[in-house]
């Protein structure tokens, strides 16, 4: 029989297209296969979420110090256990702990692949048949893909620009029917970079307790705020509502390649343990990687020992960024950027493609500025919303005025000749 | 309203209890709940497959000099690219490739977070509806569990103890359809210690390209053989049908703490690709985690610096730990060994209840072991055989020859009296 005659029985499954299909990763490398590699001028990196190659945004030695001691130890080159060794889910515990009113148990603390495996225990956890889950929008499209791929029907609420990025808790009440099983949002918020009052987190909490739901708070920006909103965990209404909270070090230390997160529970009133969601999430993970054990085996002494000035250091520069970033954006016609951010590393900005002239939508800006001004920004439709865009400043801040002096540039001689 | 009136209308997704319920993991720790906490004796622990803790399995220092170099260049603290950074697949492409009749490429390579993950992506991509995948019994219980988290069905073949653990081919033709997609095999085997012979695997390759399925090749013991018979990667028969081999480095550098393995497609033909099995890897790793990103980096230099005589110490202490398994169990009358182990860390035993007074089955066996003398040993149907044992001799020589010793004592004091 020949190859090419072969039948062969196997076909993939066809909806792993449809479920990895909207992912950053894949619009950003799409953008990038843009770029004019004759341009003399180095690429200008504006859509993604790791700062971590630029020299003023790397990590403390005290981290690295505190993996290679894991590592010398030999004492964390084995298997974990599938809910992470207990003197990291400890010292987690103990450091999510200072901003609550309760204290966390370690049992609360489950240690995943950095925020990223966090999201996708909790979704496929929630995957009930006919279940739904309310997302913002704009949003992190890694939810989407991961509901998507557990057949959890996606809801979407607004989030108000003009109210500085707020849920629109009103359309979350319109939205929810008994299917209904969770609400997610990002705070500090990616990609707006707005930060949320205690007052609204309040009223999240309450809508959910209202809606029988729980509350998923993606904190993996957590602490990195610089405007007038100080961070407030959403674990503080945990006794108004049940809160699962996702987080990890990838933001905070900037070392989102040590992948290493956490899922909390949140929830005095011991009601996720009481409705299986407990069971289900050990039972998950039961069946899914860990992170490396050296790596969970030197939380301890990353979160004890890094140092407050390494911390505000980052938050410095990006405060520095972002005022460059709103008022270079404020310089700039075409685009408006309805609130200044206040955290995270992002800010949404509205594209008017009117005032433009062979522009037809917020992917043909990017693409068009990849290719004629070697900067990438993300296209707003990737996050949700079409004709905005999201830019990062989390940036060499020189770096950085340079790429929105290239846009501006590229936006004059687009603009609409009168 | 009351906390203990409110309504919530979360729960968990069911069949996560059922999927996770089958893992070696949770039936050890079963066991290990029952060891007597007053037995001043140590615990004796033959039941896992880790024995990165005693000090004569410890990793070369090599292996810690690549991560921490890797760590302390900074290079490697962002997100990877979803198949894994490239210089890590170059070199594992080379260190696989010196064993097969084809260079592999780069692109061949996919990383994992250890061989776990390479399996559930596998399995994930090939879960069609009504599909069904053939696994070996006994297996790796893993397997099982994944694919019932993907509605995959199973259907099992037997491994023959009479033929050195050979797969029983004929039967495999039998329980094969239309719908079959896949045979998975484990060479080296776990949970029966056997190594196929290049005739054997060749068979099985050419069973496959005759159903029109292809084969997962399990080798994470690679390397690991220590009788008659070489190690022959399964890739060799890549032009016969095609191959997905899933490894990692766990076992052969003893670190599956650092969760770093790859998934292979050696498929000269092409066939894979052409039946959309490539695009959907990616298109899964793409909503999936990744290893940590230094250790990527670290992996040129693992492969690479990492000397033959590390190697060979390890191998040379398995077989020393197989011949005193295997001659400890000659001496134990209710327990018989089929054939010697020529590889991996462990060997299937036969219990004979009969012989035995007040033992009902495998796991009261393990259970009462547990308890009177502080020795844990995996019963059979953890991996899917009733009234077998799984014996891991992967620990120190001299513990060995004691949990041996206890168990001899332990069958003595159940003996049925004539
Ligand atoms: C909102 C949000 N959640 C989760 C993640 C994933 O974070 P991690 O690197 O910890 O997996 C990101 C990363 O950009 C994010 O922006
Ligand atoms: C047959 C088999 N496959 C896969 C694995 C998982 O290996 P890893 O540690 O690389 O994830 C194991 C671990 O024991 C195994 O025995």
């Amino acid at each position: 029989m020949e190859n090419g005659s072969k039948k062969w029985g196997f076909r993939g499954n066809q909806s792993l297209g449809t479920a990895s299909a909207i992912t950053i990763r894949g619009v950003l490398n799409m953008l990038m296969e843009n770029l004019n590699k004759d341009d003399p001028r180095p690429a200008i990196p504006l859509g993604h979420g790791d700062p971590s190659a630029f020299p003023c945004f790397r990590t403390t030695h005290l981290a690295e110090d505190a993996i290679s001691d894991s590592l010398r130890s030999a004492k964390f080159n084995g298997y974990a256990p599938t809910v992470g060794v207990l003197p990291a889910r400890r010292a987690i515990a103990e450091y999510l702990s200072t901003d609550l009113p309760q204290k966390l148990s370690p049992d609360d603390i489950y240690l995943t692949i950095g925020c990223t495996q966090a999201i996708e225990v909790i979704l496929t956890v929630l995957a009930r048949p006919n279940a739904n889950i309310l997302l913002p929008r704009p949003g992190f499209p890694f939810y989407e893909a991961r509901a998507a791929f557990s057949h959890l029907e996606v809801r979407h609420f607004e989030l108000l620009p003009e109210k500085g990025w707020e849920v629109d808790l009103e359309a979350v009440e319109a939205l929810a029917d008994e299917n209904t099983v969770a609400i997610a949002v990002i705070n500090p918020g990616n990609p707006c970079g707005n930060v949320f009052t205690y007052e609204h987190l309040k009223k999240i909490a309450e809508t959910a307790r209202k809606l029988g739901i729980l509350v998923i708070a993606d904190e993996v920006y957590d602490h990195l705020v610089f405007g007038n909103n100080p961070f407030v965990p959403m674990g503080v209404f945990g006794s108004i509502a049940p809160i699962i909270t996702v987080g990890s070090i990838s933001k905070r230390w900037i070392v989102p390649g040590w992948r290493l997160g956490w899922l909390v529970t949140n929830d005095p009133n011991g009601i996720l343990e009481k409705h299986g969601i407990v069971d289900c999430i050990k039972g998950f993970l039961n069946i899914s990687s860990d992170p490396a054990t050296f790596i969970q085996g030197a939380i301890p002494q990353i979160l004890s020992k890094t140092k407050e000035d390494f911390f505000s250091k980052i938050v410095n520069i990006l405060k520095e960024a972002a005022e460059i970033c709103y008022d270079g954006i404020k310089d700039i016609p075409c685009i408006t950027c309805p609130s200044k951010p206040e955290g995270s590393m992002f800010v949404m900005v509205k594209l008017n493609v009117s005032l433009l002239e062979d522009i037809t939508d917020d992917v043909d800006f990017c693409v068009k500025l990849a290719k004629e001004e070697s900067v990438i920004v993300l296209p707003g439709v990737a996050v949700g919303l079409k004709n905005w865009l999201r830019v990062t400043f989390a940036i060499e801040p020189s770096s950085l005025a340079d790429g929105l002096g290239r846009i501006k540039a590229f936006s004059e001689r687009h603009a609409k000749k009168e």
